[in-house]
């Protein structure tokens, strides 16, 4: 995971003192590459600079375009940020999850983060350039964020979660594959039914309540491992029972 | 858990436009109790209230103090920011960790975040007065934040944290009790050391991964009682071999 790779795109924004804060926000989280869509501001002005304090050559080096489609057009995926519903209500994504979403691509490419107008935030045109939708949930008594405190939170929650991920590759091993997990839930469902604990009519009833006790740990392959050591034992136990009532009725 | 029972405390403001920014941030996440000690610089100039939006009641309603012990006085738990280490290196939380700290304390008293001076931060006499020390990690290359960007950063937590502990509290139903889970952990040694599938001289080094697989799940009361219910399938499958076994043993 690379933040490097992911760009920061303002679209129209007005004010210099937000743009130069914005860079400032990127290079607090490690963020370099910032792009700028018909600024309606001269985005060098002494107040950018002033606001961007150490990150002028963010600022210095932010790349200017007239239309959001040539600001995306090296990027695999885009993630707008938008406060409006409807429309985009479906699929609207919390910072983290944004996050989640979006780390995993920058190994190998370019990703961006697009924020609208300090007013009127992205239209739906520019919206629709994007593949996921973000928005940060605030308080109904002022809804609207300043734009350059909304690109901080996101950029933290990039930050967190890419520390996150890190230290879970690192502590946990690998995750179990999709794969390993539905053969192992395959035997789960095999061995309890066998025994008598899950409803034959029925055994997904219980068994959902294991998924989701499991789903929410994120087993690693070990961890799947020993989940299954369980069944077989399970499974062992219940055959020789099998074979000691066949011996008991030849013999009767 | 309420937020307006969180006081966000500036020691020494200096900028305008920062205090400004901070009280849009409150808004936007529930906030309206702000506290200025000695700021450097007349909180209701036009800058300040341009920044402020429509939280410009959170401004105006500002309370001024000479001293951080004053402006802290009916508080029962304080946190102050740091980008500090040394001396308070040890326990330094991250903001999400401040907020799980923070919040319960809120639905009975009062609480502080305390942020310093916008290029010194806070003394350590001040810190001294906060029990608890948050920091934002940022990267090394820009690592001092806008004072409203660090703001807004934290109080993001707190209501992101806020969601989720009341989303567990409805959405999950009741967490389980230690004293359940240490229970229902005891029915495991037993169930899983009688069929073998613990080793009875170190039951505990199987027995440590599933602690750590269902710890990081956190069950709640029904997935504790469908867990002991498998134990005791076990279980019982267990006492049906032992009369099969004793039964043919009666038989030889």
């Amino acid at each position: 995971m690379n933040t490097e790779n992911i760009s920061v795109v303002l679209v129209e924004p007005q004010g210099p003192r937000n743009i130069g804060s914005v860079c400032r926000a990127m290079l607090n989280f490690g963020l370099f590459d910032l792009r700028l869509v018909n600024p309606q501001t001269d985005h060098l002005l002494h107040e950018a600079r002033q606001m961007a304090v150490k990150a002028t050559t963010v600022l210095e080096e932010a790349k200017i375009f007239t239309s959001l489609e040539e600001a995306l057009a090296d990027c695999t995926l885009s993630v707008g940020t938008t406060r409006r519903f409807g429309r985009y209500r479906e699929g609207l994504l919390h910072p983290d999850e944004a996050a989640k979403m979006l780390l995993p691509e920058t190994v190998e490419d370019r990703v961006a983060m697009v924020f609208g107008r300090e007013d009127k935030g992205l239209f739906n045109a520019e919206l629709d350039l994007c593949q996921h939708f973000v928005t940060i949930p605030t308080n109904d008594k002022l809804p609207s964020m300043n734009l350059a405190q909304a690109v901080a939170v996101c950029l933290y929650e990039i930050s967190k979660v890419k520390g996150e991920l890190a230290g879970a590759e690192h502590g946990r091993k690998q995750l179990a594959s999709n794969d390993d997990l539905e053969r192992m839930f395959q035997h789960m469902r095999e061995s309890l039914t066998q025994v008598g604990f899950l409803d034959p009519q029925n055994p997904d009833h219980i068994l959902r309540a294991f998924r989701r006790i499991l789903g929410r740990s994120g087993l690693n392959e070990r961890e799947v491992r020993i989940m299954r050591g369980l069944f077989s034992q399970i499974d062992l136990l219940d055959e020789q029972m099998n074979k000691l009532k066949n011996q008991r009725n030849d013999n009767e």
